[in-house]
């Protein structure tokens, strides 16, 4: 996601900048949960810990997206960087109660907030009683982030209508999110039936809404771009994540663990209702691979079999021409409004989209 | 809690301007909710019915305050009953995250959220998924409700400082309730000492905070009244809020379950550390409770003797005059503020301390 053109920073000048904000943001409250005790306190040393080890793909995405499209001299730059780094407290209070809804204690090839807890509880008199500790500090710690991503949004020093326009965008974006979260649970517990099309909406709600669209349309709003132009980056956007996440899923069933950084098949192991798993059922090898899935003592061999199954079957195929398909789109909704967003702004997207060729993590 | 004197507005009238308000703020949600499905619509219409049928204590300690202490002839009144209805919402939205971590599926004698998706759920293959699927609910709705909550104080329209001082007030109330609940689920499971000391501050952190001082505290801000007024309501009204806590726990453990509408023994079978568990732990009865204290399957028969056991070593006794000392305490200081909180705010407070004597539920 380097910018090519025309950007007056570098993206190590925004990531210095986005850690400083984030690091103000989380390093205010960690001192504050001092008065709490030593519990509360280190609930959020480990949290600023894992923010800050963060990739800044959603406030990178913002910044120079606001950057390509701000014309002026002085602007909301400082807002938006604000607005930037709650984007990622946001992002990173949807990965803990994930985290708690899913059972995972593992992320990108760390224990997460939750195996921290976890390991540090050490052996306690009652049965479970670490790990239901430590699950409640994921969601405990997602509840005051969301809280957190909630305050930058309302403190933020602008004119009201633009101030309520952000805060309609954060609103959207969390409906949307937590209605994809659902969908995507309501799949994987069989509550709702694995169609493909409900998997693939489930997908753009519950990714591509809060890392694309709104990174994108803060960005074009406090830029002061046209609503034009924040609907065509948007739309873009969305397709852009939707591929993302269908890769994504690939990832997770055919990549190198030791590279992703996942449990290793544990979408498999989880039972989880991808566009990969839909495209099998509808294939012969279903009876062969139905009984591994979502059988959660699935061990290494089993996993390879079933690998094998859903490459043989024409599912790896048919999700990487689905990946195709909307990378299409993107390029169709770009082009069809090359005259509107100007040149730097496209190319933070397609540059974005070049990182999918390859992707290994 | 009604207003003896002075005010001009009934009790009934408050009420039907702060479910108005709830109405309002629920529906349009339940709402957008339709264009993401029924699981997601069905959620928004329990979560409205439950939010609808509270007692609304805090919004009308809020505005019951606020009417009390507002000297001039328009002011911020419309806002006072939206900040008070989303208090409501913070209010369920906890209830909501502490129902999943305590695995309840039941408040006030009828199904909560979970409890209802769970019935509804009906069988479905993969073990435990209807319970997953119920508390996933639980986990989300309070998500959105705690958002909810923050957009009502962040589009308050009032002047910046104001704005500040209310979105101050908020971010301390999460933090502190947040902290006192993690040290509630440490002390449950283990992980935190049972020391009374300890018991008593989180009481205060997890419920008189956000129960007493952020409607006071909001009441006054929006009057305009003097710091040392509001100051003086807050204090009192956390002496109050931990007395209201520690009947709680006498009512949960000796009270009527056909009346309180808990889950009978809940506290017993959960292991709760209260205060009459630390006060029974320093006596000679305890050797004869600890075995049935924190046992899943505690039987009625057994609930009822540790019940007599917890009356005979004095626990109750204990608790009732901790209960008495923060009212003592409670009339100590609105008596040295008397020449500056107006008759009439302290007669709300004054009116709810009336409602502890011969509380059955």
């Amino acid at each position: 996601m380097t910018v090519t053109s025309g950007s007056l920073r570098s993206r190590t000048d925004l990531c210095t900048a986005i850690e400083t904000e984030l690091t103000g943001l989380m390093g205010k409250r960690a001192s504050v949960a001092t008065t709490y005790g030593p519990d509360f306190t280190r609930l959020w040393a480990i949290a600023g810990e894992n923010v800050l080890g963060g990739k800044f793909v959603r406030p990178l995405l913002l910044m120079e997206t606001y950057d390509a499209l701000y014309q002026g001299s002085s602007g909301q730059r400082e807002t938006a960087i604000s607005i930037a780094a709650s984007i990622e407290l946001l992002h990173y209070a949807f990965l803990l109660h994930d985290d708690v809804i899913d059972g995972d204690l593992v992320r990108r090839g760390h224990p997460n907030l939750i195996g921290s807890l976890l390991a540090e509880a050490g052996e306690i008199p009652r049965p479970d009683g670490a790990l239901h500790w430590a699950q409640t500090g994921g969601i405990l710690m997602g509840d005051m982030l969301l809280a957190a991503t909630h305050q930058s949004f309302a403190r933020v020093d602008l004119p009201h209508e633009l101030r309520l326009r952000l805060l309609d965008l954060l609103e959207h974006t969390i409906n949307e999110t937590v209605a994809g979260e659902q969908l995507d649970v309501g799949l994987g517990d069989g509550i709702v039936a694995p169609e493909l099309e409900t998997i693939l909406m489930m997908c753009g709600y519950k990714t591509a809404t809060y890392t694309f669209e709104l990174p994108l349309r803060a960005a074009a709003a406090l830029a002061g771009a046209d609503f034009a132009v924040e609907n065509a980056l948007a739309t873009a956007g969305r397709h852009l994540g939707l591929a993302f996440q269908l890769q994504d899923d690939l990832l997770s069933t055919f990549g190198d663990p030791q590279r992703h950084g996942k449990d290793p098949y544990s979408d498999l192991r989880e039972g989880k209702q991808t566009a990969i798993i839909a495209h099998a059922r509808s294939t012969a090898s279903w009876p062969d691979i139905e009984p591994f899935f979502g059988r959660p003592e699935l061990n290494g061999a089993e996993a390879d079999h079933v690998r094998r199954q859903l490459t043989d079957c024409g599912a790896e195929k048919f999700v990487q021409s689905l990946i195709a398909e909307q990378l299409q789109a993107f390029n169709d909704v770009l082009a069809s409004a090359e005259s509107q967003v100007p040149p730097n702004a496209r190319n933070v997207l397609v540059d974005l989209a070049g990182q999918l060729e390859g992707r290994q993590s």
